[in-house]
This record gives C-alpha cells, sequence and structure tokens, in this order.
C-alpha cells in the first residue's frame, strides 16, 4: 500500500499530539520521521508514529518535555531535551551549532536527557548544508543496562550500536552524508532475520558462550553483536560511549555530541566546493565491481528513494498501517478526514 | 637484534642531519620514529630511518624546510610545513590546537605541505593528555596519482587508506588512543604478504577485473585494496579525501586536519575523568571472546610493548640495521661512537 507523505505527516503528527505533545514538537517530529520514509530509511520512517505513540504510554519521554537551550557559552552549545521527543532537541541542537559555527569557525553542541533522536544522518545534513562540516555521535546507554555490542576480543556486550554520523556540502544530492552504526550490522537486521530464521552471514554475532554463529537465535539468546571491521568499530564505540556518557552523563535515551567546522573558514578562500564537486564526479564515474551497477556517493540511495517516493507516494506494511489505525481510533481520529491512502 | 632506544635515536636523528635537517626537527622525527618502536609499531618504527633519509635524497621532502604557524584566527590555526618533513608539522599542529582548545574550548588546526607525518595516534594523544577530545584525519594524495583503496561497490582506486585517529585522556595508560586505516587492512599487511605469497583473507582486494580475490599478486597487478566495513569505511574515507584535498588543496603527501575539545568546558563540572575511567575498568574486566586472552583497551597493548621495550631494548630487524650501517657510513659516522647494540 503506497500513501501520500502529507498526509501521513499530518495523521503521524495528530497521534502524537493526541498523545500529549505540542503541536511543534510533533510536527517537527513527523516532518524528520517522514523524510526518513520518503528517503528510503524505513527503520527510522511510519512504523515510528506508533511506536513513539506507545513510547509515551510506557514513559520512555514525556510528551510535554521541551527541548531548551541551557547554556551557551562561545564554543559549547548545551541542549536540554526536557525528557522529551529527541528529535526537536537535535533540530535545536543543529541548528544552533551551524549558527555559531558560521559565525565563529567552529561550534561543538551536547544533547542530553531526551527520547529517540530519529536518523542523526538528518541533522548532520542540516549542517553541511550551511557550508561546514558535521560530525556527529551518540552513546552512553550502557549503563542503563543490556549493552549488546562486544569489544574487539570480548564475549560480553559493553556497548550500544553508538552511531557516528559525517556530513559535507556538495556532490550529486548537494551533501554527502555519512551515518553508520560502529556494530558490524545494525540490530534491525537482526530482528529481521530472528522472523525467518534464515542463517546470518558469518561474522556477525557471537553466542552466549562467546564463539561465533550464524544462527539468529544465539543473539537473542544471550549472545552479542560484534563491532564493524573488529577494533575499529571497537575505537569508535568506546570513543562514542566515553565522551556521551563518561563526559555528559547518565543519558535518558542516549546523549550526543554535534561538531560543526565552518568551510569557508577552513578553506580560507580556496575554491572547495568546486574541487569537492569535481572529485565526487570522477569517484561516481569509477568502473563498478562485480554485482554493482554504479559507484554511489553517500547520501545518494536515499537522494533517489525520495524522488521515486515523491512520485509514487511512500509504501507503509499493513501491519504498520493497521497500528496507526488502531492509535487513531483510540484518539478519536475521524480517518476518512485524514485519507493518507493513494488512489 | 636488540638495540638500546637512546642510542637508536641518537644514530637516528644524526642520520638526518647528515641528510639536511637542522637539529631540532631532526630530533622531533627520532624521537617520535623511537616512540613508534617502542610502542611495537613497527611499520613506523626504526624502518623509518633509512627510508627518509632516502626521501631527502629522492626530494619527496626538503631537509630544510621548516614547519611554521601561518595564520591562527580564533578557531583555526593553519600549519605550512614548509616541504619539510611531516612530523614537526604535525608536532607544532598538535601543541597549537591543544593550547588553543584549553584557552577557548575548541580549535582546529590544518597542516599541509609537509612529508610523512608518521603515526598520528601519537598527536592525538598528545591533545588527549591536555584533557582534549583529539580528532585527527589525512588525505588528498589521489590528486597525485595512483590511489589504491576503491569506493564500496567499484573496482578502481579513488582514495588512499586515509586514516583516522581519535583520542581521550584516561583508561590503564592515561589515554584511550584509537587510530585505524579506513581500508580493510593497512598496506602492510600486503606487501608482507607478497613476500611469501601466501593466500590472503576474503574480502581484503579485488583484482583489476573487479573480482575478490586471495591472491596477493591481483593486487600488485592492477587491483585494489577494500575499504574497511564496506559502505562505513568508504564513508569515512570520502569525507577524509573531500576535506584534505576538497578544501586544503593538493598535498605534498597528504593533507590534515585536526580537531581539539576541551573536555573540562564539554563536561561543564561533569567528574568526567573518574566516570570515563570506572566505564573503561569495567570494558576491561569483562569476559574475553574465544581466543583472546583478555579485552584491551585501544592504546594498551603499544603499552605493554612499551614497558617490555624500554627494559629489553627494541628489536632491529638485519636488513634495517644494515640500511642504517649504510647510511652511517655514506655520513661518515664512525658507529663504533654511537655503539647502540645492546651486549
Amino acid at each position: 500500500m503506497r500513501f501520500d507523505a502529507d498526509l501521513l505527516e499530518t495523521l503521524g503528527a495528530l497521534l502524537l499530539v493526541k498523545g500529549g505533545m505540542a503541536k511543534r514538537a510533533a510536527a517537527t517530529v513527523a516532518s524528520h520521521v517522514m523524510g526518513n520514509a520518503l528517503r528510503g530509511v524505513d527503520s527510522h520512517g511510519v512504523v515510528r508514529f506508533a511506536q513513539y505513540r506507545e513510547q509515551i504510554v510506557e514513559g520512555i519521554f514525556d510528551p510535554a518535555g521541551e527541548a531548551t537551550v541551557t547554556s551557551s557559552d562561545d564554543s559549547v552549545i548545551r541542549v536540554d531535551g526536557g525528557g522529551g521527543h529527541g528529535v526537536p532537541a537535535m533540530q535545536i541542537a543543529a541548528e544552533t551549532v551551524l549558527e555559531r559555527a558560521r559565525e565563529q569557525g567552529m561550534a561543538t553542541a551536547t544533547v542530553i536527557n531526551c527520547g529517540h533522536t530519529g536518523r542523526i544522518g538528518a541533522f548532520a545534513e542540516t549542517i553541511a548544508r550551511g557550508n561546514c562540516l558535521a560530525v556527529i555521535t551518540g552513546g552512553g546507554s550502557h549503563a542503563r543496562g543490556k549493552p549488546k555490542v562486544a569489544p574487539y576480543g570480548g564475549r560480553e556486550g559493553v556497548m550500544s550500536t553508538n552511531p557516528y554520523a559525517f556530513a559535507l556540502p556538495g556532490g550529486p544530492t548537494g551533501a554527502v552524508v555519512v551515518d553508520f552504526a560502529t556494530s558490524v550490522v545494525a540490530q534491525g537486521k537482526l530482528l529481521a532475520a530472528s522472523k525467518t530464521n534464515e542463517p546470518l552471514a558469518p561474522g556477525l554475532i557471537l553466542d552466549q558462550s562467546g564463539r561465533p554463529s550464524t544462527d539468529v537465535r544465539d543473539y537473542y539468546g544471550g549472545g552479542v553483536l560484534l563491532p564493524a571491521a573488529g577494533p575499529k568499530g571497537y575505537g569508535l564505540g568506546l570513543i562514542a560511549e566515553l565522551l556521551t556518557h563518561g563526559v555528559l552523563g547518565d543519558p535518558r535515551a542516549l546523549n550526543w555530541i554535534m561538531i560543526a567546522i565552518d568551510l569557508d573558514r577552513l578553506g580560507a578562500g580556496q575554491p572547495y566546493q568546486a574541487r569537492m564537486d569535481a572529485y565526487l564526479d570522477w569517484v561516481k564515474s569509477s568502473a563498478p565491481a562485480e554485482g554493482f551497477d554504479e559507484v554511489l556517493i553517500p547520501g545518494e540511495p536515499e537522494q533517489h528513494c525520495l524522488a521515486e517516493r515523491e512520485r509514487n507516494g511512500v509504501p507503509v506494511a499493513d501491519e504498520v498501517w493497521q497500528e496507526m489505525v488502531t492509535w487513531a481510533d483510540r484518539g478519536g481520529i475521524d480517518l476518512s478526514l485524514y485519507p493518507p491512502r493513494l488512489p
């Protein structure tokens, strides 16, 4: 089933307002979710509306919690999510850190005390489109129990999938956005495999005794996820965890740090955008490997999907739609007034 | 053969002085090289003395080139290596960016126009030991021909092994230092394999037709090295290349960017060091996986080796020692005055 994106966004925002969120915050979250859905990042797409609505009931975030900039010296901006949803907190942080970096060359923002922050590549892209380098990382949830990623050489979970995003302006989509988990795969892939019990690729998980396994049941039976590229993913994950827990304290979900550096200042008059674009063109025109049609610039698959879904609507799985219908019914929303289904 | 580190350092510096380097710059390089050698990073250890001496003859760097801070606004420090060796340039950049970050919360340094910069983890460690987060990356050499790392999904070299280093203070060694190539392995490993023609692990290289191979001869016969963790290493490498070439221009060897952020400012009075150390203790005490004796914190293997080699001397392969003897003879150095060999 395909749905019109604008109408899904309106409905999603309304569900969150019915859960107690302020209209503006709900609109920020819904716009972010639909941005992900349009870009094909379905793990952070429409499925999240019902999940966020449930998280309000479960007390995972406070629908009335409001993100504010609590302090701001020359170089460090602190954002407190007020216990609310993470997307408005990250949005304020990205906009403020970008503004500050444009003024004085560089700035850092910290974000604490908020719920799920959606797709961090979106905030990195906001910063990059302001002609800055963006670096974002998050973590700290080991302090809240059940870390699921092992260190290199270890068999117990000590980290979360601590993601990083890097972004720069330019290229075929206007921004090169690199956004990845420091674990070898995202947890969503294991969840999907658990529904079919198909064997996993080797090198993804250890069973509860610390032995390599390709049976996803071993992961859910007390096993762990491995770090990406062994010591590399472990090192990146550890740095994220130390920064966001060690330096910023216990998180509500995860804590975050965002760095923005103004390329105009860094480049000191160099024709950086033309040189970056020429390089990206050259990379893009290089020969694909066996099994690939073309070389893609990070952010490009999402941009391709965006163009297609803006034309044809956003596909939504039946069960995801049914969850939204259930919440709409509970909230007394007359779905005939919000007919998101495409003809 | 094991040698006394101090005497090797003296001899190494003297070789570089005989090649035309100023005493102070030669001492900086020799101290860095022996720091690597003591830590077991032999790819950046004693083998480099003869290599750097040869690079002077080949014109790869100018022995008389002097690194200077060419401009410095509030947040961006520019270091020009003056065409000289890269280690003194990186050392000045690390010390200056740390000082500036301690003053105003954060700073960025750029380093251009220099030769080989040694082990970047060492400069990240300098910054971390000043209670700052350090982030360093370098690249740009695709513009100088023969890039050897393919993009994800590609089969032509478009990047170098663009390294990253991240560091924070604390833990069992006083600094957590994460330092890695964005390619799946370092080129040194392939060079070592080429001497024995042992099969490589799968997933490291493609042959010249873009097909996966485990025969190292395929790499040297026009093949490419793959990025670490596929799209993750590709993304990180691309960001490095865009920053250091796009923003900073054509490099002599590689160009560099260094970011320092003061943790005292970032943590705003949080007891960050105690919390970081408690977390690292907990990670360290977690159970090892099959085939491992213990979980190590990044930087710890190097620190273990340092303690052992400070006691027992630094092992040097015969052929590496013979190269140094050859250069010493050409420079008229009386080796009996510099008897580095341990009894």
